[in-house]
């Protein structure tokens, strides 16, 4: 373990973005850590409270280019580059700095799988062979002693939770999972896209990348592990809803061998009673995005549903949260031996 | 057909609520309506101008109880009133008004069913048995020939307009139907919930009545019909989406006898080739909810499953509109002969 | 008056923007016009559908680039360029094109003012000259013969509507205006910028341009011509609301020779009696934005203030109808010689 | 000051509303406190987890009555019941409990203003003659010393915190303070209120309470301290926004004496100079709310106005932290001679 007095030196690399926000917020109030760096390519040179104002009270570092980052006062790597863009970035990083990666690219274990889904050859295979799937509740042991932890994306830890202890212990099919899952717009990034326009999301909702969203192998990665093959594959469709934070996945599975919604729920129930951060909420009792907002909290429940030997399980997160930077946080605290809720302890603040 | 010189003249039971003012901004159009009363028995005596202040330009009759209309000078009844309530109203009306009721009071044809859904006897069986369940593109015939139309739900008819197609032909299995929906706001109505206040429902959402809403036995209803049974079941999940108008159904469907989701959309197609409210987009185009504020239209497509042997069915309305008010004055053009568009031609509104 | 069995062909430039779509819903409706032509340099060769789904039902020319426009075919050209593209296009058509502008490049009489705030010299000041400024309701005559027509802005029509009377009757103080003025984000536009993002809008407000915002000299060019000065300065404070439509100035005034509140209410009530789409509240009525969303219609008021001597006007509009699109077709039929409401008898969509 | 080892134990009344999930929020977290009593009348008996789903996860006791709360084990009340209802609860208070009172009824010190705003007279004249006007910055040792300190409203605070340093030090007039104020819905209260309804309330916004709001009286006597008359009076406009948090003070202030816009800024940039909680941004950058919600910021700026001798002051917080429960646990910490951060270091949460 660290020792207290002497702080983790952390650099955010991609830090103009929504998860970078998210753990300057986190780390601010972390005591076992200082921020020695900040990046943002475009933004380099500018001071935080010209990026995020909100953020304008609080002694941060400027932005500066990644080529300027100083490694020798960095002990601890968040990327939260975009896609495709990270793994030169990690390969390149001196050997003792440890990273957690916020991005999709070490996620998929399998280099072929994340060539077929991001269009090109993975640029670094064999780091890859290194990193960590880090599904915070799945896999601290490997997480603990991991130099590079690959956090999970926002779609995946809200499905996973509910589902891996349920496939893990042959309680519901493995061909016949279907997620309907539901995403507040900062998913989609600061990026200044035409869609992501207040005037195009807000009073409506839609699906996007129905049946080829790149979150669906990663989903089916986990569950084909915990079910023990390699071609378990899901009905996923993200949504696109109008509200900043949140994440809903709506689950319909089909039970296996007489189990019951009843069983299901005692399962989670067993499996989540001393995590800090997933609870099973009371029976019948239906979880609401609005619930975690700025906390690191998943909220679950299983419900019957009228289809006999189905059921239905319902998940929620903040996508900023437990879905990136939250999860984030709490994976560099398995990695240094911190209590897990350090700099995480934040109630939800609703409305 | 009515003489276009001779305008229907209509009541609207129940007029201070959302579908009341919808009903009024469409028949307003309406070059064969006269609107003669407009009943809302805690805002009697108030002007229009004062429940909905947006009408308040336009000439529109006070409200009034229920109990003082001059039912001599009403010739049709848009009925508006709470689920429930609506039984023993309509059953008291004069054998000359015909009438579109909007509540649900008239949609469930077996009435041990109601009895089940609604916690009591239902309080006109025999008026029940004359009840046409006016899925308008579904059933024109015998809505033309009806007495009292029962408008469908918002739920069952964007779940129902993909679905029932198919069912009817055999492409998709009846037992495994999961409809995952989503609905805006106003369909919770205008009571004063607390539910339903501003910050209990922006920024977040959630999943209600799961397995347990009064939708899913309406829609089995005539899923069952079109697959000749009685036991069929459906997964039905509605959702509360912080958004005013907007209804969206996701709905999982098992292929049979080798069908592909390319067979599916190419029967929609076929099935909704000269309906002008009801429209498949081009292949690969997802329907969004914003796309069809304000109007009667529903949009929809059908995607192939990463799951083999599955398909996603997509649809959007406006639940004011295809999902209630709009779908209503479309019935009362069927009853009446007139074009089915009149007063209907509203180009959505974006953004 | 043009014959109405010939209708006037029209050509939009611009039309990929939310004013360009607003156009085209009106468009559709009217019975007077054909769009002959729709123009958008980025998305020339899209069809409609692709870049407004919400129009994919009706019957579009797809989008060209202005150089491709055959003016043969073209009477009328709205106009929808950014601002400073729009002189030179506008001073390049045939003569026999007649046009009203929305954007602001001749909105500004004097040219030097525009260099002042648009900073480059006038492209056209010599077909500067012939604009009219058409803020309908006061400027019929002119307009009627006009050839171009500036569409005023959304902010000024909005503050213009209830303080011209008032200050031509000389019932106002004009060196001490106050105008609080605050807008949904589509008057922000369609272009991607971060600072129109959901993220950066929803739940949250701010003023923007304070002292600055390059509508302030076009109000005080109408208030200088009614007050009979050139020195008018108003205070203007733009404000950006989470709202995709609707536009409120609140203007606080200095009562002139004993005149009060309800003076100023009586003379605006008596200038606007007979208007379709101006309407003067009831006496303590505030307005609402949502109350004319969609509609052409704006509504007014005047309250007593507390500090004695003093009076609060309010005025609401829908930013992208009467602020933009609206009164452009208002214009259109005005520049014809039809009826004012032609295309416009939208009734406002509530909620 | 009290001791650390021996947290002050708290009860908090009327705990149902938004201001008093806001109070948990903050207390929870707050090193010297345990809350051993929850009050709401009609959710009495009801653990927190089901009035506030939000707050499950934390111990807090169940809901009761007052008459029920067992004052041996409470040291300090937190008083948020309804304006009206609250002096009768308070003046029968044991005296060795301390106050902080959240509603209207204590902020008034002459009881015939109370009587004219309220409509009845005050209840507890004696007990007001104690209280302490707690606009914390603005008077701490008033504070730190009080036994009862009315928490100032909302908008007085937004308004307040710009203007009475420059009223007090003679640099703006005080007969022409123009207040146009904006805020978000939870300033309403959770009460079910068609008018707070999502549907009446989103994508819309509108002014209320114009030249008659409550909250202009308690302005006005502040300003008149410092200003040393009481005849003062301001215009002040409130407006609802569609936003769960967030309010925003835009003032319009002429100068005195030659003072300049950055005169202004200077002075308030001075006296804020040591404050944790107010900032004064730097020149031209206009203080938006989303930057502060979730914390006890106030951000305010000076801006020059296009009126020659004029100025505009825009200042935001989050009407249920510094404008309610986060001055309320500011306050408490000054009568307690605790950190004044304690509890409240709260970084804002964006987007």
């Amino acid at each position: 373990m660290s020792s207290a007095s002497t702080p983790v030196r952390v650099a955010i690399l991609g830090a103009s973005g929504y998860t970078g926000a998210e753990l300057m917020r986190l780390l601010l109030r972390h005591p076992h850590v200082r921020i020695t760096a900040l990046t943002g390519e475009r933004a380099a040179g500018k001071p935080v409270a010209e990026v995020f104002p909100h953020l304008a009270p609080y002694d941060l570092p400027a932005l500066t280019r990644i080529a300027d980052v100083d490694w020798t006062g960095v002990d601890f790597v968040f990327c939260g580059l975009p896609h495709g863009t990270t793994q030169e970035v990690i390969a390149a990083l001196p050997a003792h700095v440890r990273i957690c990666d916020l991005s999709a690219d070490f996620r998929l274990f399998d280099v072929a799988t994340y060539a077929e889904w991001y269009g090109h050859a993975h640029k670094a295979p064999v780091l890859q062979e290194t990193a960590v799937y880090g599904l915070a509740e799945m896999a601290r042991d490997q997480v603990a002693g991991a130099r590079l932890v690959a956090n999970p994306g926002c779609y995946p830890t809200a499905s996973l939770l509910p589902l891996l202890p349920l496939l893990r212990q042959g309680l519901i099919a493995g061909d016949d999972i279907i997620i309907d899952a539901k995403s507040g717009v900062s998913g989609a990034g600061r990026d200044a896209k035409q869609g992501s326009l207040y005037c195009e999301v807000a009073e409506g909702m839609h699906a996007y990348g129905i049946a080829s969203h790149r979150h669906a192998p990663e989903i089916e990665q986990s569950l084909g592990w915990a079910a023990g093959r390699t071609d378990l594959r899901v009905a996923f469709t993200p949504h696109l809803i109008p509200m900043n934070r949140g994440m809903m996945a709506t689950t319909y599975v089909r039970l296996k061998d007489g189990a019951t919604a009843a069983d299901l729920r005692a399962t989670l129930e067993q499996t989540y009673a001393g995590e800090a951060f997933v609870k099973v909420l009371s029976p019948g009792v239906g979880p609401q995005t609005r619930h975690v907002t700025g906390s690191n909290l998943a909220l679950i429940n299983v419900f019957p549903d009228r289809i006999p030997g189905r059921a239905i399980l319902v998940s929620v997160i903040d996508n900023l949260m437990k879905g990136a930077s939250g999860q984030a946080v709490q994976n560099f605290n398995i990695m240094h031996g911190f209590d897990e809720t350090l700099g995480l302890d934040v109630i939800p603040v609703f409305p």
